[in-house]
């Protein structure tokens, strides 16, 4: 009994938090990636809840083989039959019945005293076994229950036929001691069979969701319930990367495995923020762009020597390609001339003094600095590139004609060597249009990736608006032939600064082909 | 000693990690909100790491009073000249000298033995009490260094003259047993004097930064260094918000209290986001826009009934304003009636009916359905709206004729009863120009407070696109008169689908006002 069950319950707890709704085609595609990542239990959703719950269940059901597919259901027949009909096309099925059993939830929410609840448990229960050998019975907001009335509920649910007990800090309150010594509790009171499971659903409204699930996996839990990325109601759930991969990387103080492939971990959480508009926080933990980059001069001075110095988990095992290093202005030497030299640009002595002062300009300038902006300012340098690269001077569209026809636009771009270029593009929409202008005078063809704005609203105490009214900030990610390079511009206007941005993109892409070609085997592999 | 000191290493350990530097200006702004917030010490920099950051750090030394001002320093004279040069205004000051213990980093990052780590503690924190009587001394990496050699390194500061011992979890490696542990390991065999405080710093590596935290204040810790909105190295520090809450809500459990200004934690929290344009995530525990927010039917139902069937702290309490409720596509019945009575709608029987199966399909479009919104939908259900709001027909740009003048928009709206209107606006920007010519026509002055756009693909999977290239989708909030109107829009071009959204913000501000003209003073009480 060393293994522990990992319930993900994304598309059903993550789905319900504002924001974060997903269509049934999202739900489909999550739950092929929940699949592939091998978790135990995948809670497709709760049928009784909306019709369009009901469908996606129905449709994961049909499609998903490996995991057990679940639904939630209250405690009433109406609720367990909408489960067991969606469920119905399921290899392998389970219903999650759930019911208050604090004295808030008894008093307040459902209006029914202990002797109630009991049967409603009892009688829920044993309905929902006629359908399914696999049922799961969550005492809600079982962390605010009297102690022996949650042993007394949870021991009648498991008489009934329940296969899993679920304990859920509904409301993110309880702390790792407590719940450790409540699942030690339950363990030792619960009247069940030997094959009856404990689960632990815990909340982060305290920040603590991952250490109070390690805890009651200490305590005994065999299951618990988690969400990609760490959504849910309020503060969200257990993150399922976070308690995975603690459970792996402290082996030695929780002695207990998962079946989860962990390698599909940064996958799984990609494939959540594209179906949901919503990426987790830079800083997120496993997932997050920064949990395995290291920006500070000191920080990168030590992974460059041992990455263990910073790290205690390699990214490959979630995943994910990187070799951690981000420069930016608390950057230092050492790895702006590791960089340089992996692409192509071999640094040392006065060479790198000037090219280090040229990077800590650029990077005071726009933060981060990428490969492609990097390899585009070392090729300036070194007199490899050219003095002054692509800049926009005229965007105009020409509206259709028909409401069939497309817009025409017309973009001229200023070259410091060979001057004024122009060209005309038509597309469905006039970005696009422009956008191929750009690519066709450039000779960069591409695909844009991503384009984020943020408006800069006129403020007088804003030295950036220079008190001249609003203005737009866009970065943009362009696709060029399989590589991903990125811009950004600031102007007052929007179209010329989504085409700037879209200027300054291909123009890093063709910066590093540059610098590509130019670079002699031996820089290569110094 | 039941008082725990929090420690602000926003500026620092946050500032450090890639996408949230900040301007020497914006680390002004928010080292006056945390003063507001009333932390103990504020960690202004790391006053050698470059220019910028001393320069920083002695602005904010001259002007914040009350909180200790705090610089980070290498076990190197020059860095610590470097801290007490920087902090020189201050009148409460720290130098906080960090050096790592771990066979790790002595081996591979500072290639010191055992022997030089010592008498560089002891060199280093003795030169920094010749600057001031309070000095910080950091075991860099302590959880993973021999705890012998711990006890020793910390022992020497102490004599030296180290006043806080703190012990970093630099990589976020530790477990909560595993930390109380130690810091009850090292309470007991380090010696110093009764005024010398220990110090937890957690990272969130493993998801567990603030259990860890709260482990080492029940182990014996009296501070906790920690950050706003948990940004930091990697996954982050220890949010501030988090840890003080879980002290102030879970009083019973850890019997210790803080002297951070609840109250001030939504500000503090905001006044970051503006300064590092990064919002935490929806899902971040006490300050993320879902920590207070109910969509699905189930639990605004309990909410409505008594809040704390599902929240342990209130909104207040971090000086927030809200009733909980979201409305969107989970949302019931319970939820709408409650709302549109607060919005001046008695809503029951068929005209609830007809209301709650209009707002479903509303909320099926746009996901959450804010007040202005709603209103819109509930005035034209009753007829006090009219059956068709404002849309954009045409918009258009003429450039300026010198560069000096500013662009003329022209718009063409449509109106349900009213037919085409057009004017002409100008402003320093084409899209300004665009709104103010929108207000002009609607009679709605109103001013952007936010704008973000996404840009959707031509992919010919995504249905949205309607196989018609690339669009982009664009929400927009506006302030009319000191109240935030949100607005939508969808379209194949940049600026018409900019101008769209502002009309439907507008059309939600001027609905909202109509419905409130026309609601009768008994409606209101209803």
């Amino acid at each position: 009994m060393n293994r522990v069950r990992i319930f993900d319950t994304t598309l059903r707890d993550g789905e319900q938090a504002p924001g974060f709704s997903m269509t049934e085609e999202g739900k489909r595609k999550m739950a092929r990636t929940l699949a592939a990542l091998n978790v135990d239990v995948i809670e497709a959703g709760f049928a009784a809840a909306s019709p369009g719950d009901a469908r996606a269940i129905h449709a994961i059901a049909g499609e998903i083989e490996g995991p057990i597919i679940c639904s939630l259901a209250r405690s009433t027949r109406g609720d367990i039959e909408a489960a067991a009909q969606a469920l119905a096309p399921a290899t392998r099925k389970r219903i999650h019945i759930f019911l208050g059993t604090s004295p808030l939830h008894r008093e307040f929410k459902l209006k029914l005293d202990k002797g109630q609840v009991i049967d409603a448990i009892r009688d829920s229960v044993a309905f929902a076994r006629g359908f399914t050998d696999d049922v799961e019975f969550s005492a809600e907001d079982a962390i605010r229950t009297e102690r022996d009335f949650l042993v007394e509920a949870l021991s009648v649910a498991a008489a009934a036929g329940a296969t899993t007990l679920n304990v859920p800090d509904t409301v993110g309150y309880t702390t790792p001691d407590e719940i450790y010594d409540l699942f030690r509790h339950l363990g030792d009171q619960v009247e069940r069979g030997p094959e009856v499971i404990f689960s632990a659903h815990c909340h982060d409204d305290l920040g603590m969701a991952v250490a109070n699930s390690l805890a009651a996996v200490r305590g005994g839990a065999r299951q618990v319930e988690c969400a990609i990325n760490g959504i849910g109601e309020r503060a969200g759930n257990c993150a399922l990367e976070d308690v995975v991969m603690a459970l792996k990387t402290r082996s030695d103080a929780f002695g207990v495995t998962t079946d989860v492939d962990t390698t599909k971990i940064m996958a799984a959480s990609r494939m959540l923020a594209q179906v949901t508009n919503v990426s987790p926080p830079r800083n997120k933990a496993i997932v997050g762009a920064n949990a395995f980059a290291h920006e500070a001069g000191i920080h990168q001075h030590g992974v460059l020597q041992n990455r263990e110095t910073y790290e205690i988990m390699k990214p490959e095992d979630i995943g994910l390609a990187t070799d951690g290093i981000v420069l930016g202005k608390h950057s230092g030497r050492h790895a702006l001339a590791k960089r340089a030299n992996a692409l192509g640009f071999a640094l040392e002595g006065a060479a790198l003094d000037r090219a280090f002062a040229a990077f800590k300009e650029v990077a005071d300038e726009v933060g981060l600095v990428d490969d492609a902006r990097l390899a585009a300012l070392l090729a300036a340098q070194d007199g490899r590139g050219d003095d002054k690269l692509w800049t926009l001077s005229r965007v105009e569209i020409r509206a259709p004609a028909t409401p069939q026809a497309h817009p025409v636009a017309r973009v001229e771009l200023e070259h410091g060597n060979r001057g004024r270029l122009t060209d005309l593009a038509s597309a469905p929409g006039a970005l696009d249009a422009a956008f191929l202008a750009v690519s066709q005078i450039m000779g960069v063809p591409a695909r844009v990736d991503g384009l984020d704005m943020q408006y800069v609203a006129a403020d007088p105490e804003d030295r950036a608006s220079d008190g001249q009214g609003a203005s737009v900030l866009v970065e943009i990610r362009i696709d060029a032939e399989g590589e991903v390079f990125s811009g950004r511009a600031r102007d007052r206007d929007i179209l010329p600064c989504c085409v700037a941005a879209y200027v300054d993109a291909a123009s890093n892409a063709a910066a590093v082909r540059r610098a590509r070609a130019h670079s002699t085997p031996a820089q290569r592999a110094a």
